[in-house]
């Protein structure tokens, strides 16, 4: 299985301390790893099909501080589709003139829906043939960008009839929100005022937050399992699609 | 005005020396960066909306030996659209099950095609919507992936119109062949054995080509202007549509 990452924030804001961590669980996850950060609707998405732990690509997304109010990150350990670059998540495709990235964390089997539209796989991942396909049918079910409400309930309606195939925990952003899946595990956080300090679940770094923020500002984090050890991490239920945007669940 | 520079070779090449050369050139084409490789029909494209000679995306392109068969890259100085990743080249879109990249160097007038079908520009560039019409035209052309020749016969006809808005240097692959049409300025060279030395134009560095290569290895450059002093660059004319493959053009 896969480990996600997302960030969601009210004010664009750095992920080297969460994404440091999400690295040390590339020894397990060495099979590529990808993070895609909006820039109002703009977006870098930095892709590798090494670990995460040794590819110089997340070595520069540890050192460089871009900020982000919409980060999904991924490491990956290959269930279907071998370790390729057009394997590796996020995946991104352009939809109504935004980008959508999608990040998947689980196993499909026998998901093989009719892609008769403009959205096909590049690659061989189950993962890939998902996303398309929910692109596919939200631009069916909306002749425009429709606002976040109304794309959250048609991204639950879609995501039923997927998860009844295995695990589907996912992340998907366009930008103006970040919707979070879970199927099996995916676990989410919000940080504000009055911040104090974590520690990483996986490596011997604390970050006192306190001393990086100002009073407004308000993070949600949403990960496969907890990051920090001293954080009131919360458990998305199974079959449940969350919202996020300003660096809270809607 | 923008530079460009693309790279086709027979085998998976790096482009550390000529994207050294193409790097100085951003003090004037300060206004972003942007590079794509294809790894087979996979994609990494890094995008800055800094300027090449300050962009750590940039640092880590130089210093990280990306190989590939397809490369495109740009620099850009603002025309249209302002500095902003959304404006920001090379453009990424999927077709047929294949990622396309896009980069221009011009500047185009009035251009502003009806975009009804399933490619948005999500930035505010001519080159962007450019684009998006060359992939919907494409897309009412042909119901799945022609082979290069067929395509290259497509692009020719679609490149026409578009060149009468102004002026329309481009490049584009989609990871079996890269086009390059010219309307202003673009320049192309092949590197094969018996491979010799060559010098930067704008910086100090020279490179003995024959002690990074094997006597089978081919490999064509194309550029706004030539990058090195001392190899035989050549014109592509006004209005001309090339397109490489294994090295060398078809």
């Amino acid at each position: 299985m896969c480990q996600l990452l997302g960030l969601n924030a009210n004010t664009p804001t750095d992920i080297a301390f969460s994404f440091t961590g999400l690295a040390e669980r590339a020894t397990e996850h060495k099979d590529g790893f990808g993070i895609a950060f909006f820039e109002g609707p703009g977006l870098r998405c930095f892709v590798d099909d090494r670990s995460a732990r040794d590819s110089p690509v997340a070595e520069m997304v540890k050192r460089f501080p871009v900020r982000s109010e919409h980060i999904v990150a991924h490491i990956r350990k290959a269930t279907q589709g071998r370790v390729a670059l057009q394997n590796t998540h996020p995946f991104v495709r352009e939809l109504w003139g935004r980008y959508w990235v999608f990040a998947h964390n689980g196993d499909l089997k026998g998901f093989c829906p009719k892609l008769h539209a403009a959205f096909r796989p590049v690659g061989e991942t189950d993962s890939e043939r998902a996303f398309c396909w929910l692109m596919q049918e939200l631009a069916k079910n909306h002749a425009r960008l429709p606002d976040v409400p109304a794309l959250t309930d048609t991204l639950r309606e879609l995501a039923a009839p997927i998860a009844k195939h295995g695990s589907f925990n996912f992340l998907m952003s366009h930008g103006d929100a970040l919707w979070a899946h879970a199927s099996t595990s995916l676990h989410w956080l919000v940080r504000e005022h009055p911040f104090g300090a974590a520690r990483l679940q996986d490596a011997d770094v604390t970050v006192d937050f306190a001393q990086h923020t100002t009073p407004s500002d308000r993070v949600a984090l949403i990960a496969t399992e907890p990051l920090t050890r001293d954080e009131p991490w919360q458990a998305i239920a199974p079959g449940e699609l969350i919202a996020f945007a300003q660096g809270r669940p809607l």
